[in-house]
């Protein structure tokens, strides 16, 4: 069975459980909160359907983990629920301090209900995403479930860490490629990791093996940062449903840019003059490339998709869901949005 | 011994769990994060000190429900550490979705740092808070801390609820007080209750024991949260740390005011022609009385406090914190700011 078979089996059970997890009570007063939620869900409004729902790849990567270290899937559910959920609520409330008014090419919640009820719906959801531990079987341990908890949680706190640095950077000019990692391993990998170490926990995996998964996770999504970054600057416009090379223009410290600005070459020079313009930026693009900014990001995809597969090896599991990991870990390094 | 002796040996305790629970790794990188919570909190930045830290009312609920339940308080440290982040989290939110410039006479969070530092401090708080939960001590068995978190968990999630329809009502004028009460059981007493119901919780009380003290909480925070409307409207500006009569200016359909609406007299007269401006506060306010709103909303805080007093009997508890709660319950409804 290939990666394209499991989620076919496990994307429409990782909805299921979502859309359960999401309900709330039937108080008609809160019907309005509820469209916000299923909204940015993508199950209702304007765009609705598989295309503005993501790709779903954290409650993924949970639900394989866990097959992969002998566990039954169906039983990570409402992990796989949460990591979504807690992945969701940050979405939100991102899409407001960016002041990014597009998502997925849909309009983004504060832009329809107002900034004040976004910051209340991302709230909603952070709370539904804790919540949705609780849903955990019996079969599942009291032990396991404080530690699945306090997992998740920890990756919670880390990933605000990470955006703190992210907004944090956005106005300073003193930065270099090593300021870079502990925000992308705050602000993407911290979650990515808490993904498959989950999974590893409701397995009732050995703490090693729970830690090799954590590993796993961590390089993967370390490597899908980056890889966000490339494509922040080399992406298809239309198909990363914002507009092209916005990074450049909204002063985010991608690897790219950082990378560039430590050259102290073309790209640093012409970057050192100040506010960027949209016209300004294919010049910047080249000087980049000229800088060896593109091959040098492209590169450390590679080297990050490497040491996941290399941690994943080394859990020592075999399998059709294992292949199935090595498969998502190279689609995630190829992808095109 | 009496609610004060109680608070001089409760609230050093407290302020040092608070200040362990918040404390951050040592990445100076997070420094900025860390005083953004440290300044809110009231412990550091300009005007820091007791005035600045608010009145700790919810983990001294926790600490004597514990006492009086017959638990040990100190091992309820870290969970009333967790509820009072909780609270300071959502106030967080709140300044930036009230566009609030002022909180106890110091400037709001947004105000200083940004609104979208502010949110994410928020988030932050919000993970530490639950991560408090896991630093119960090994006394507290698994169960009750599985428990203990699902109570402030729900007690989260009806939070942001009641938030969602306090800004909902903010641009609606078909409201009556019937619509009031779902929303301040969210805004204010599911929090309170929970903060009763979890020091129950860890003295191992009965769940009918557990069940009487929630009801406690609940009517105890109903009671709070219509005297704090009653200060909106009546308390002294001074005191109360920002203009006087803000809520008629504000749009917030606290009680009294939708008991004006709903008695067609004077005041629905006047504040059926839209827009107030502050000249005409006094004049409204002078109406709200004729209509009889200050009168009703006194007799509903006496009520509820009642209630409380009530319920916090039938706990069949009695010793010097169970004596302190009902001190706390009856400092509640007089209190002038």
């Amino acid at each position: 069975m290939h990666l394209e078979q499991f989620y076919e089996q496990m994307l429409p059970a990782i909805e299921k459980e979502l859309e359960s997890r999401v309900q709330l009570n039937d108080d008609e007063r809160l019907a309005d909160l509820h469209s916000m939620l299923r909204y940015h869900l993508g199950w209702e409004g304007p765009g609705a359907g598989p295309e503005a729902t993501g790709k779903r790849i954290r409650p993924m990567l949970t639900l394989l983990t866990n097959a992969a270290a002998g566990g039954v899937w169906e039983r990570g559910l409402p992990v796989a629920a949460a990591v979504e959920l807690v992945h969701n609520f940050s979405l939100i409330h991102d899409d407001i301090q960016d002041n990014s008014e597009l998502r997925r090419g849909r309009q983004t919640v504060w832009k329809i209900w107002g900034v004040a009820q976004a910051i209340n719906a991302g709230d909603s959801l952070f709370s539904l995403a804790h919540l949705s531990l609780e849903h955990m079987t019996d079969l599942v341990t009291s032990e396991q479930k404080l530690k699945a908890g306090n997992v998740l949680r920890n990756a919670s706190l880390t990933l605000t860490q990470g955006q703190f640095l992210d907004l944090d950077y956005e106005a300073r000019g003193d930065l270099t490629v090593d300021s870079y990692w502990p925000m992308i391993q705050g602000k993407t990998a911290s979650l990515i990791a808490a993904c498959a170490e989950l999974g590893a926990i409701l397995a009732g995996s050995h703490d090693d093996i729970q830690a090799k998964y954590h590993d796993f996770g961590r390089y993967v999504g370390l490597a899908f940062q980056v890889h966000d970054d490339y494509l922040g600057i080399w992406g298809d416009a239309a198909r990363t449903g914002k507009s092209a090379e916005s990074d450049l223009l909204s002063g985010k410290k991608t690897l790219p840019i950082l990378y560039g600005i430590d050259q102290q070459g073309e790209f640093a020079e012409k970057w050192d003059k100040g506010h960027v313009i949209a016209e300004m930026v294919p010049a910047l693009v080249r000087s980049l490339e000229k800088d060896g900014a593109k091959e040098y990001t492209i590169e450390q995809v590679n080297q990050l998709s490497n040491q996941a597969l290399e941690a994943l090896g080394e859990t020592g599991a075999a399998g059709e869901a294992q292949e199935a990991l090595v498969e998502l870990t190279e689609m995630l390094a190829k992808r095109e949005h």
